[in-house]
């Protein structure tokens, strides 16, 4: 248990975690936010190096770039609506995964809504992306009801006082994920108000997950997904 | 300015705002919940005496007996659901102050909502209950719609996620007063949650009270009310 | 759209909403705890009458017996460690209809635990009882892991910090719902801590309900089961 | 129900709700902060073309000259004291559609009693804007006092201990609606103490709007004037 | 350092502060909510035998007569407006001391009110009570204006939305100490929003105590009258 | 995995971790809280039977009494000022386990002192209470520091402001645990204040645990007197 | 009642409250943080035409730089250490005024120490500054104790935990004003820790001012130098 | 008691406190966040002139830069994973002084985990990083066990639930000291929802820091070394 105690450790011991995949058969999303360039693409670097597909959430353009000109051989992509960085290509979608259906209620949602539909598409889950079917225009979700009926989950982002999915959940039986977004002002700023209103809910059934965790929604789908029975039980 | 500080002050020096009615057309609501009976009866007596209505919230069924016990010749009535206490008898009811609807999501809502209903009992304005068509239920909502057009004003008292005035407003262009109200658990234990869904609505135009402020509803209803046109007018 | 403004509204516009069962496919439960024995009595006559389980929650044994009282020809079970009440009798448990574990972390989490485990058996799904394995100790969570790779649904129950539901899912690749426990003192009081510590996992795919709501993660957990394949599919 | 997944969405799915004007009687506000100029212009073009004002809130300066460099044809006008952007002009104003009075306690609320006044302009409803009435200089708000009681609705906007719609619903008996603002420091960050010491005010029938939300108090007040009868009544 | 760690500390170790009067000059209040009428009994025998004053507060009447009763030979009185136990008599008081006027804007604040006056008075500290003068009734509070000018130090009492201590420092120059009040529901429960009222207040040179603190507003208006000059002085 | 949903379970399922005094070596706590005295007397039993001391915080003497009446043939002694329960006796105490001192600003912190003073009494460390050494009255503390500066661990408990462990941590170089005390009213009530005043502090080297957390406190004391040398080490 | 709305109102309505020198003896101060250097100078530039001093805070060295440039006549003085601005020059102080010192807990804590000197300066009052006597090292605040004696009034400003004030209050007669200060980070980030540690203050008679309000103590301060008798008291 | 009021007093004031590495045998860490490069400067200067180490932290490398600038005569070093300065150079590791290790749960949370092991270097205690054990990915931290048990202290520093310290703490009998950091978005941005989850944590006696003061856990790890027996204690 001896170490320099005068040399600057920076990412020499970021362990990656390359079983996880294998374990719960979902990709460990690198979280962009606080890390800097340089960073980030050691850590690309490594995950290809084993294989491994590389998905790097809340990503600027900027930085994307700076990480691109760091390890310029590999074949990085960047999302801009999803803010997101993956590497290599997505794997081919595979329609026997199931349907999913990510709401939202304002373009303000949108990059939300797209990390969730980005995070299924690493996976081989191809997911539709409805925007603006908020609830201060019922009827736009109404129009949509019957299309919404054949999604075997359905994942709805909303900011403000959040309460699309409290909506839905109350029409449709399936699996409803309610995502918070961070957008508004006032009391909804910083998305507190669309969380608590979510959790709060009197719809039935309905769960949630942190604020603008749209990665982590997709993993509850999958979750749920893996259930559908026939060849995805046996991956488990 | 001398003053006995070792006397025990307790209402003496209760000065009643008994112009309150004539400067802006209200009844005072005595707000009975910390006060004693022995409170209660000293103030209603003096309203009482001055030709006033005394109209008392939260006032308990047994603090009520224990108010009429004191004051045995006045002409009490209290009123269980609303947890409310008036004296002498409530106005008869005049059509042409306006139309107003209270709606409720649910019967945990009962109290507010009949405070408010009772509170504009006070001055004449006969309000419709609707209990029950929170938005979990759209449906039974959606079946009310046309109903409601008639209505000038519409106050809606919402615990839980509070998403019922959102949705209204969302539908109908009519003053719409939100009232959050205490009950849930969890994040929604005490109103707060309801408050803020209500203040981050995405909804153009809803305006809120404080929490379980049904007797705030009624009145910012008879402010609106005020404006009608004809008669009305020329009281202020 | 007249009413009488003096008449004391109770529970007449108690409307239920019946169709829920058959829309959604769950028993709509009944917030047992700011309604009166009264109330309680009123609703679960009506179910009865149109032929529904009612399931009401929070319900202490004193109120319980006081509704027994009130409607004696009721064939009412009151089950005190969940704290509920269910009239008539429980389905038969069907094990096609999937298999679920509700765990915990502490003899204090067990009135959430088992009303989840009501909730599910009045749909018919019989859920196995882990009480605690909470982190701590987390030895005894490992001995079990096995047992639990079986299940198609986690509910995790837990107060305190609520770090149960993310040690599960970095272990098992289901779906796990996390239901925080208002158990605590201090910055745990009211179970905010536990919600939080839940909603900021760093598990993937970890969703959560609100605090105490244990009939919400059931309801959560059938919205999953019908996606399991066969007969269920058919239902919606 | 497929979508491309690797395709970024931007606003290709934003559906504007065309018909609120018609069913409301409102212009449904842009909210500008946390959309690109590119967003904005796209907006703005399609509203355009289907014959609908634009009303864009929170559009800094250099952000308007981007959106008119993108879309230099149309009749943009950036009002910087109210941060928004109109398109194309203004409506002449109607005074038969009712008087309104907006107020303030200081210069920092400049900004959001701007977007109230303009917010209203843009339905034709010319409002007087009040500055510098705060109540720690009582004696300026008294001496308005016989002018404010022509107003058919009183708009108050206040930051740091938000009293100022308390006096002013103390003194007059129209509708009063309360705008807290974000200004202050420490305890008034955000506009939190404003917005709690309105809804908590003593003063009865006030109502309140989110922080900052000028535009919702000034559609607060349309649904008011909405009532003021004549020709008012039969657009709805 | 010994001590028997199996032996049950009661009050043994209490040690009083008997010299605070001489140093501060100022009775050291017990705070009587957490205790046993045993250990106020205690407390109470031992000042009394120091020569000291005991002012004990937050006292109900029941628990004022349990101590009473353990200690029937001193002579204690309790005063149930200011919910406060003294022994022995209160000292005669000194107009030379000073002027103090006691504010407040309702009946509920009176518990609080009283106990501000009552800790002067065991100074020798005659403070008059003004009640009801809250700023909903703005013109009750101006009537009182000419009179309060003659005050040494104002001290105002407020809950809700605690903004009589902001219109009285506007209009006046004498030093002002705000007492938030923890009377109110929804967002003033607890006083808190009367407490950020007052700090966030724009009236200049405000200063407030905590949450129902009388006793800290009068030892801080004794710290202020210590300045004014004469034999006051002298006595530090 | 099958299990009766319809019957109740209650402690069956409760598993002690009676591993924890070896691999931890310390005694695990009993919440007394929210447990009834039936389940605290099971609980008792079988550790009893499992020559297991066993220790009950948070019971009350009213609560303490029914579980003797359970369990008549246990060695059950209640310490009332701890509020805790004990079986069978206290361990001998061991000099040679390490000096410490509690201290408390006042005889409202009496109940969370003594739970760690009897905390360490059950582990055979025999800790000194020093009541009433708060900092509103520093040469108190002053008085005592020759007397501290021998201890190897001191343990502050306080509540309001919470100062006390910041002055201590200043003045000396031993480890200093902070224990907040929900003792206060106003902004520290629920101990909030003292917690964030312990956090915040600008002595280094504070460490603090939960609020009322006795208990937590003696268990970290015994962890560092674990480090103190000799015999003790080779325990681990 | 007519105002053209699509006319930019930006400051011609802001009316100064050039009277309140007269009524209350202060300057008032101009929150130079949400102001534009424009704004800045057209009412420096109007009281300067008044007669009267303008004291503008939280005015950086580049804001203030750019108000010199719009009005270079005029005597403008920017102090950085306390980021205000001054104009004209400050008045001679004036002994006679009372002895003020104005102590803090760092170096972090100086820019509102230096506010609150500099404003007491705008009225003629010299005030000590006392840097770096905070708790963590109690014995310079020790050594200061007899100099502090002399004083009339003392001003503690303190960020992290905020206990200098209570241990001055502690210690010493007179009056103590607390000034939260926004310096720390974690619990403490803000200023809140501070705040509530200053309201929770077990010292008797400590009175506080909002986070950062190195003006509002000054002016506090003011009214209290009022009541030292003589020539001050005939000002009022 | 004069001083110039209108001199601008920067640093002249600050006052070190040189004696504490006498008093608490800790060096005074300089907090960066809120000093100028100036301000810093000056410090580092006084404390070199008195033979004292200057640690600086949250220091950015410009900042660092800019110190150099103004005293290159100084053996400055930056140490940018842990934004710290040091001067002049880190006295030799002593392996007598005790074994640390300093844990973290990712990357992120590296510029906390490294300020703690440069503190603590800078008293000759070589503490030990192990990055990325978090609990999500629990055999890693499984795997480290062994290796664990050796330590003297062990130091936990963890973001989003902070599980980390609660886990170790459940496995192992030394002291833990948690660390909460400030990453995370939406419920724990900030790092609130790690230091409450690690203050509620259900394993015995783990005592906690504030929110990303790693300094403040070295602090406490030095104060518990000192316990470790022989040369140590005679130091004190």
């Amino acid at each position: 248990m001896t170490s320099p105690p005068s040399t600057d450790h920076r990412l020499d011991d970021h362990r990656l975690d390359l079983q996880r995949r294998q374990r719960l058969g979902m990709v460990e999303a690198i979280w962009g936010e606080h890390k800097t360039a340089d960073q980030l693409a050691r850590i690309i670097d490594r995950l290809q190096a084993a294989g491994e597909l590389a998905f790097a959430t809340r990503v600027s353009e900027e930085k994307a770039a700076a990480v691109r000109a760091l390890i310029p051989a590999l074949p990085l992509r960047h999302y801009p609506a999803a803010r997101c960085l993956v590497s290599p290509a997505l794997p081919a979608s595979d329609p026997a995964r199931g349907r999913v259906a990510v709401l939202s209620g304002g373009t303000s949602d949108l990059p939300v809504a797209s990390e969730t539909q980005l995070a299924l598409a690493c996976h081989g889950v191809a997911a539709e992306l409805m925007l603006d079917v908020g609830v201060a225009g019922l009827h736009r979700l109404l129009d949509r009801l019957e299309a919404l009926r054949t999604a075997d989950v359905l994942i709805a982002c909303a900011g403000m006082e959040g309460a699309l999915p409290t909506v839905l959940a109350g029409l449709l039986p399936q699996p409803v994920i309610g995502v918070p977004v961070a957008v508004g002002y006032g009391v909804s700023a910083g998305g507190k108000a669309a969380l608590h209103g979510m959790l709060a809910s009197c719809a039935p059934g309905l769960t949630v997950v942190n604020i603008d965790n749209g990665y982590g929604a997709a993993m509850a789908c999958l979750r749920i997904l893996g259930l559908r029975g026939g060849a995805d039980r046996d991956r488990r």
